[in-house]
This record gives C-alpha cells, structure tokens and sequence, in this order.
C-alpha cells in the first residue's frame, strides 16, 4: 500500500471511533481534543507568505510580490524549505509544552496564488504579481520546498483564495465577481490549476466573494464540479475566515447558519475558520447535510493529519533543532532573495555609487522596519532598515525623515520635517530620497489605516505629504536616486523624467536595508525585474469591481505604461540573441556576476509570457541556453 | 557699558520704532516679520528637555529622569554644551534658508525643574526627580552649558512649569494646587530660586494651573511679587501653550480673552505661547493695559534676541557646522551618560553576565525604539535597542515578545506570543526579561495612549499582559535577569523576591542598548541611584490631587519602600568612612573603574539631600574626600 493509502486507512479508521458531534468538531479550524481517542486539539489556522508569520521569532522573507521579482524558481523553494525548517523547530518546540495555539500548527494558508488584477488591491502585494504563469511557477516551487517529499509530509500548504479573487476589500464578504470563461481559463484559474497539476497542494481556500453568483466557499459550478471533479483535487478544502457565514450574513443566500454550513459541506468546503460549521449538528439533525458527507471531509482533514506525522513519535521532522529559527544560514538566503528582489527601473549613469560622496538619505520609510516586513510577517531577531544599510558603506551620510509617511491630524505643536530635508539635499553630493507606501497604507480589511477604502488603494499617487516632499527635493538636488518602497504599482511618470535612478523596491524583507545597500554601492547588481504593470494613472483602468481583464495588466491593457511587466536594468549590458525559436545566446558584458533573469514573451494575439529562466552569468561571458514555451 | 546694558540699550532704540500694534505682534510665539525695521520672523517654541527636540536628526541623550539618575553635574553641563552646539548648528542651516518655523529658534522651553511629587504623574520623566537639591544642581549645569558664557548667549534657557506644577494632566488646565509656606519654599520653588541665584537662566514659564486660586501665567502673588521683586529675576516670562486662553475658558476667572491677557502681562507675563496675546490690542484700547507695559515686555523679548546675536553676521556660533549634529562625539557622551543613567537595584550574584550562557531576551519593549526617545525627542540616525545591545555581546540569544506592550483590542486572529516566550526561558540559561512602560503609557495630555488619564497613571502596576509574561517567566526560569524601563516608578516588590538581579532603566536615550549591555556584560560597573522614591503601592501615597508634600518622595514619606531615593549598586565594594562631618574616604574594592555617586544625607528632622559627587574612583583604590553640606 503506497503511503497515501495507508493515510486514508488510518484516517478512516480512527474517523469511525468518532460520534457525529466528535466528527464535526473537527471540521472546525480550531479543532479540540477528542481525549478518549488520545486525539489533541490541534489549530489548523497558520500563515507562512514569506516566513513563519505571527507566531514570534522567524525570518522575514521579502514579500510575496518582492520575491517574484526575482523570478526564480529555485530561490522559492529554497524560501520553502527554510520556512518548513522554521516551522517544523516551532511546532516542536510548542509540541513539547502540549501548545496548540493559533499559528503554532503545520496547516499553512499559503501561498496567496490570487492574480494581481488591479493596483488599487490592498493585498496585492501577498501575491506573485500578474502574469499567471509566474505565479504558477514560483507558486510551485514555494509548496515544493515547503511540503517536501518524505515519508511525511513536511508541512501543508493552501492554495487561497479560490477561484477570482483580488478586491475590493471593502465589500468582499458579499461581492460577487463577475468572470467570463476566456478570463477564468487564462487568468483566474490559471495557477489553481497549474499547482495542482505541477505540486501536490495539501488544501483549497475558498474566498470570502461569490463567483457568478456562487459564494465560493459553497459553489456547485466552481468547487464541487471544477476544483474536485474536473480538476480532481485530492486535497481539503478550507472556508476563509468567516466566509461561511458571510452567505448568510452578506451574500444573502441562505436563512441561517445552519444552511450556509450545509451548502458548504455539500459543495466539498472540509474545514471552516469560523463559527458556522458550530451549526452542523442542526443541520445533520434536519437532513440538509448527511453524516456520511461529514465523515468523507473529516476523513480528508485525518488524512492530512496523518500525512504530517501528527500522530507519529518518530516523524523525521520532530528532530528539527529550534536553532533553525531565523538562523544565519536563513538570514543569508534572506539577503540572497532580498537583493534578487530590488528592480532597478532607471540609472542614468549615477548608480552604482561611489561611497566618498556626500549622501543625503530622505524619506519617513528610510528608517522604517514595518516596511521591511511587509504584512502577514514574523518578527525578526535581526534586522536593517534602509537608512541603516546606507550608513555601512558611507561615514558622511546625512538623515532627515522630511514628511510623514501619511496625512494625519496636524496639531499646532507639530514638527515641521521638510526643511531640514530640503537643507540636508541641498548640502549633499547625492540624494537618496526614499519614498513609498506602507503596510498600514495598502492591506487587508481591518489591518490597514485608510478605513475608508478597507485597505485598497484609491489612485497610484504617494500620499499629499511626500509629494510635497519630492518636489522640494527635486527642486533643491539634482542627483536624486529615487528608492520607491511599495507592494503595489505607483505613478512614477514625474520620476521617470526627474531623477538620474529609480529603484523599486518591494517590502524587502528583515535583510531589505543591506540589499539595496549593496546594490546602490555596487557590491552586487541588480536583476529583479517588475511581476505587475506600473501605470501612470488609476483613470487608465476599468472600474476596480469590473473583473474583466481587458484592459488589464501587461497581457491586456491597450495604453501606455510608465514601466512595464518584465523592466528591470543591471551593471552590465547583457544581450540576448536568439539562435532559433529556443535558443539564446546571452552576452554578459561588464564586471558583475549575475544572476540573470530571462524572459520569454509571445506577441500574438497579445503579449504573453511563454517561459522564464534565472541564468547564473559570469562577468564577461557568453552563454547559450535552451528555453520552451511553456504554454 | 556691560554687554546686558548693551543689549538692553540695542533692544529699546529698536522697540522705540514700533508702533502698538508691531509691539504687541512681538509678544506671541509665532513673531511676525516686521520689514520696515528690518526685523525677521521668530518662532520663539523650541524644546531641548534632552536633545534638541522635533527638529529632526539630533542626538537624543537619556531622558532627564534618566541624567538625574546619574548624580553627575558635570556630565548635564557637558550634556547642555553638546545640545546648545547641535541647536546653533542647525539654527545656522535654517537660517541659510531663511526659514523660522517651530522648533528652529534657539529659544528653548527646557529645564523642567518640576519636582516629581507623585509617581502618577505622566510627564514626571521629564524632570530630575523628586529631590529639590538633585533638581536644582543638575538643572543648573545643563543651564551653563547651554547658555554658554560668551559675548552672545548660545541658547537660551527656560524653567518650567512656574510655580507647583506635577499633575494630574487631566484637568490641568483649570487646576488649582494648593500649596502651603513650607512647602512651596522647601519644595516647590526651591529649584526655581536656586537656578536663577546660582545660573542666569533666560527664561520662566508660567504654569497651566493656579497656585492657591490664581493662574500662575497671571499671578500676582507668585509671578509679581516673588518671581519678579523678590527673587528679582531678570529674564522674560512666557505663557505655557494656550495657558491664558486658559484663564477665561477653565479658570473662568476672565470674561473674555483681552483681559486674561492683559492680567497676565500686567502680572509679569512677557510672551504668549498661544493666542490670547492677539487679544491684547484690544485689551490696550479698552485700558485694561498700558503701552508701557507692552513696551516693558518687548524690549525684554529684544533683549533676549540681541543677546542671542540674532541681529548680528558676525555672532561667534554662526560658524558652527552641521557636521556637530548627532556626530560621533555626542555619541559618545551620550553613551556615558546613558551609562551613568542606569541603576542597578538587585544582583544576586549573577551580574555581570557571561556572554557564553545561553541567553533568552524577553519582553514586548526589549526591540523597542521608543522606549530609547522618551518623549519631546529628536530622531537618531543611529540607535541600539536592549535587544540589538544585547546581541552585540552575545552570539546565542533567544528573542521573544512575550506579550503586548500594552491591552488593545484582541481579535480572535491576533497572535498569542506568550508561549514562545515561556520555550524561550526554559530552554536558556538565563533570562533577561525587559519589561515597563513606554512614553505612550506616561506622557503629556494629549499625547498619550491612555486617553482616560490624558497620560498620567493610574498604579504603579505593569500593563496587565506585562503582569501575565512576568508570572509565567518567573515559574519556568530560575535566573531572571529584570530590566524595568520606565520613567517613573514600577512596584518592584515581587520582583525583589522572584529575580536574581534588577536593573532600573529610564528611557536611556539613542545609546542606551549598548549602555545596558556593557553593564550587563561587564564592560563598566553600573554606577546610577535612584531619583525618585520606588513605592510599592499608590495607596500608600496621598490623592494625586493633593499638592501638600506630606508623605510624599523620601523626604516625608512614612511608609517602606521597595527601592529608596539614592539606592544603587555597583560591581564594587565600595564604603564610605567619615573621618569628620564633611571629610569621607572612599575605599573602592573591586575591579572596576568608578565614577562614584556620593550622596550626603541629613536625617533631622527628616532625611534629606545636602550635597552629592560624583568621584572618579580607580579600580582598588582609597580617596579622601571633601564634601559640605549645599544646604
């Protein structure tokens, strides 16, 4: 019997111990003991987008959409499995004092395969950006090295948030995408579909929204009939936060709650965070859902407990050290994603920069930590702001916040920041003026500052008080080297004519500060590249709500952007040559090592990535390479 | 002439030229350019309580509750020339711009010579405690270094809050302190009389509050007759912010604001921090006060300003560089007075610690950069946290939260970082549990976190999810290594029992991670005591309201403490040998250099301060010291 089977056996075997009420309790994210069956209570609920997330102590990864930029297959599962490595030590660690705590379990709800479909989402910057083939790939790579490939599975991963989802937030309990079946085949369901063909996903989160009509974590068409038949995914299926009694309390689709959890079971949604499947014992007590479909989900959630080595003293995992958590070697690969992360969009000769210069670094996110750590994040025991960074390689900076990172209130007895920006600019060789968005400024409903908008952007401009900032800046300097910090796409129109160099810089993560340090002084290059469209204006785009992609990133949209899907510059002139359709000679010319990233694109009947490939390149070499269209 | 007669003659030629209306703009914080005289704009507001305050990049020394802790007179001198150089510094920048906004003046509203009556009070970590001696000498010292004693004044000065003022912070505004003979000359003004006798402070700040039914910016008994005839003092009086608005609105002891503001500068009130001094040409028209008198505060103000060499290019300080600002050098003060600020209360033969144990840092404030600023602070461009300190020394440490900082809300998916802190214990050798308050938990109205209280506290009680990691750190580790960060006094009591070793850190400034940690590791001997009293409970003390010093601070408190006024220890035995009333020899055994703070009490008719040292004190060394009663 393969070891799968021997799962499902176990599982079915110990799910028949159990009464209808025990059943159902374990369908439930926050599961409790079953002590006369020796079963702990066990929290499924755990986050790990770019590290070991809200349980203490991990290394922070960049964010989501910063490691996309890197478009490197390799350096994900790498992240995975040093994620997995930290997991494991903390789920040990809290095994052994019986802790099982909200985010101390192996059940991680990552990674976020959603599709970026529209700058103004929140929580875009969770994702891979939006080309669906990226996000496939590195998608895969992720589960690959978090999962593994033991005996036991290393930890689990969830594919979320199933099927279309990517804003608004505000509403997003009982919005309704409206998806057309070319945008579901080539863009929404893309990634699903790839990971579970290319990975082994142990799990399915169903968003909060309606599809077509159809709650998603309730939906006939696309759960039950495409995710389970059609695709036959093998795995357990867990509601969002909520979103089970979001039917009833927003979609409107049911009398109660009771209902709402029955046509979620019924649709093949296993696992509920949240309250409604407390009301499964009245539904299986109505017949609106029967125990033998109550036993086949919890027999999918044992399964997956057995698959962990859950219940096994022996597991191979259980020896993972503590020491692993946030260790050098984690921090090291951190730095190595981290620098791989930082696209640099323009350098008109300034960059990289000579460390005897006189240096102004300016900007409220230039000491900032919160956007190293992006959303969704560990605490690091070690970290380097960008400031920071900056001041390893140069004695003679000079600092000033010189704005707010946001609008607030404006009391009389308020510090006054922009002239001593404007003086510190102005008495500078060279300006590194840092300027951007924060997690507080684009995020999740309830997470973000602007409440108004529940975390989503309302245009692609930074805040009044930095651009106030960057026009005095660039009125005083003519040497600026623009580091925008974002997780989503911002109008940098007036830059791009502006500035001598423009870096992007995703949230980078606890190392973010010595990455851009050692690309800005030239100690590595960079070769990131943009996972999403930089448009110039919100105006160029259809309705947030419109869940049609026409018009609509890099594959779609008819205008003109600022800097486009795939930019990214380096040290080095590097040519690409192709020798035939899939084969390329590239010609690194210049002194930088680099890691090159290598895009294939197809042009009809509209661009569209067809392959990838991360190339290490020598300096001064030449080198031939095979790349396939992959689709 | 003298210079002052030169000043004074410069300021009358010059206010001779205005005309009502231009001299009453003068009086207001915010003064108006007046171009036909050639006059600029002047913002008067500025703070330097311990840097130069909201003016961006300074050095941000130890808050003064800290410097007080250090006994060291010689260090606040040292402290206020290095803040004046960083204020002359960057007031020459501004005015390169021509710019005059908030906080770009070199008149600052700092000592805080209030006495620390009450352990309640928010703002009481701005002061140097509870001992009029203490405050008065020390307050002193940062006067000389900050005023300087050249043809120009380098800053000026101000004493606040002028006459009893310590709280409560709700209600301030229209409090009345009642305060009797005794103690208002052994308490309250004591500091006040000692600074203008023995330094030449430029400024008094008038009180929110009244003192025994009249409002200190407005009183004639304690403003008019004491400040001005009988302590004879020379200098210009300003209004708190808003305080004489204050009269009308919560004093309810004017009907309008023009005779608020004709009270208060018929009372000896020269400058308006606020906007009642608008008011004041109308209160001219109506009689309600002389154009002599306005003359008489004008020419006060533009003595002040002629002083400052404000109308004169060749002023000795405007040929201080920016260069001065947060350097390595006022680094390096900063780091000794950090050193000297930090008090070590309890060691059970575990410190100095051997930075090969296995080391666990806990606690929500342990990565704090807050806790380092205290409040009205400037921004380092460098700062060390307790943890980064800690981590300097030593390669395995554990970090844990532990806990919140302070309750918020607690959403069912918040992160539950206690059991991470309890491994983290368990599986080290020791623990340093870092745990306080943080200047959102004490502050000034309106400032602070704890909106109830408008910033002052309500016990001497840690947070409640502080209470809650104390306790269960304290079962799992035998060896707690307490750091209490607060800037006013925390009920050590069980601590006192539970730790092995308790080190008492007022907010510590930009340096103060690698203070703690050269203390903690043995680099240098802690030598700090305690300026204030460490009381076990609120009720031992009278209401917060009541402003009789009866049972307050160690002078007149009856019941125990849990640490006194003046405790401290080092890494030495040090004793002290009286060979005669004023004549001690000092026999330091022990390896460690020591600037030792040398406390002189008088116990009849109660204990009180009469003269302190601070002693160079050599490793293993005798000395013989002279030290009189300054009392």
């Amino acid at each position: 019997m393969d070891k799968e089977s021997q799962y499902k056996k176990l599982a079915k075997e110990l799910v028949k111990k159990m009464t209808i009420a025990e059943k159902i309790s374990q369908m439930r994210y926050d599961s409790p003991a079953i002590e006369r069956l020796n079963i702990p209570s066990y929290n499924w609920w755990n986050e790990a987008l770019h590290g070991v997330a809200r349980s203490g102590n991990a290394t922070v990864f960049p964010q989501p959409i910063a490691m996309a930029a890197s478009f490197n297959e390799k350096l994900l599962k790498d992240v995975g499995i040093a994620i997995s490595d930290e997991a494991r030590a903390k789920y040990n660690e809290f095994k052994s004092i019986d802790s099982t705590q909200i985010y101390q379990g192996l059940t991680f709800w990552s990674p976020n395969i959603n599709i970026f479909r529209d700058p103004r989402w929140g929580r875009g910057h969770e994702t891979y950006g939006e080309d669906p083939l990226l996000t496939s790939k590195l998608a895969c790579s992720f589960i690959n090295g978090m999962q593994g490939n033991g005996k036991y599975r290393k930890v689990d991963t969830t594919l979320k948030h199933f099927l279309a989802h990517s804003g608004p937030e505000k509403g997003r309990h009982g919005f309704n995408s409206i998806v057309s079946e070319k945008d579901l085949y080539e863009t929404y369901l893309f990634a699903f579909k790839y990971c579970i063909e290319n990975s082994d996903p142990s799990a399915v989160m169903g968003a909060y929204n309606a599809i077509n009509g159809e709650p998603c974590c309730a939906s006939p068409t696309y759960l039950k009939k495409l995710l389970l038949e059609d695709l036959n995914f093998k795995g357990y299926v867990v509601s969002d936060c909520g979103a089970i009694c979001d039917i009833t309390d927003f979609h409107n689709m049911s009398d109660n709650y009771a209902q709402s959890a029955a046509k979620a079971v019924n649709n093949g949604c296993d696992l509920n965070c949240g309250k409604a499947y407390h009301h499964l014992v009245s539904a299986v007590a109505a017949n609106l859902v029967s125990e033998e479909k109550i036993t086949e989900c919890v027999e999918k959630l044992f399964t997956a407990r057995f698959r962990l080595g859950l219940f096994d003293d022996e597991c191979e995992f259980n020896k993972i050290d503590y020491s692993v958590v946030d260790s050098k070697k984690h921090q090291d690969l951190n730095l190595q994603v981290a620098r791989e992360s930082i696209v640099l969009l323009k350098n008109d000769n300034i960059l990289p920069l000579d460390s005897n210069k006189k240096i102004a670094v300016i900007g409220p996110i230039a000491d900032s930590k919160e956007v190293l750590l992006g959303n969704y994040n560990g605490t690091p025991s070690h970290y380097t702001t960008i400031l920071k960074g900056i001041q390893n390689y140069c004695k003679t900076t000079r600092y000033a916040r010189g704005s707010k990172v946001f609008e607030e209130s404006n009391p009389e007895w308020e510090e006054m920041p922009l002239n001593e920006a404007i003086l510190a600019a102005k008495n500078s060789d060279i300006t590194i003026l840092a300027l951007g968005l924060t997690p507080q400024l684009e995020g999740e409903e309830g997470d973000a500052f602007n409440s108004d908008m529940a975390g989503d952007k309302i245009d692609l401009n930074w805040q009044k008080c930095q651009r106030e900032l960057y026009n005095e800046i660039i009125k005083v300097s003519d040497n600026v080297i623009l580091v925008n910090v974002s997780g989503s796409c911002i109008d940098l129109s007036k830059p791009k004519k502006d500035c001598k160099a423009i870096i992007q810089c995703f949230y980078p993560g606890a190392e973010g500060g010595i990455a851009l340090s050692d690309i800005i002084f030239g100690k590595v290059s960079p070769s990131g590249r943009l996972p999403i469209s930089f448009y110039e204006k919100i105006e160029d785009l259809p309705p947030f709500e419109d869940y049609s992609m026409e018009n609509r990133t890099y594959k779609y949209f008819k205008g003109n952007c600022v800097y486009n899907f795939g930019d990214g510059l380096t040290y080095n002139k590097i040519s690409e040559e192709y020798l035939d359709k899939d084969t390329v000679k590239l010609i690194n010319k210049g002194k930088y090592d680099i890691n090159y990233s290598l895009l294939k694109f197809r042009h009809i009947p509209n661009k569209k990535l067809v392959a990838f490939k991360k190339i290490f390149l020598e300096a001064n070499s030449e080198t031939i390479v095979k790349i396939e269209d992959e689709i």
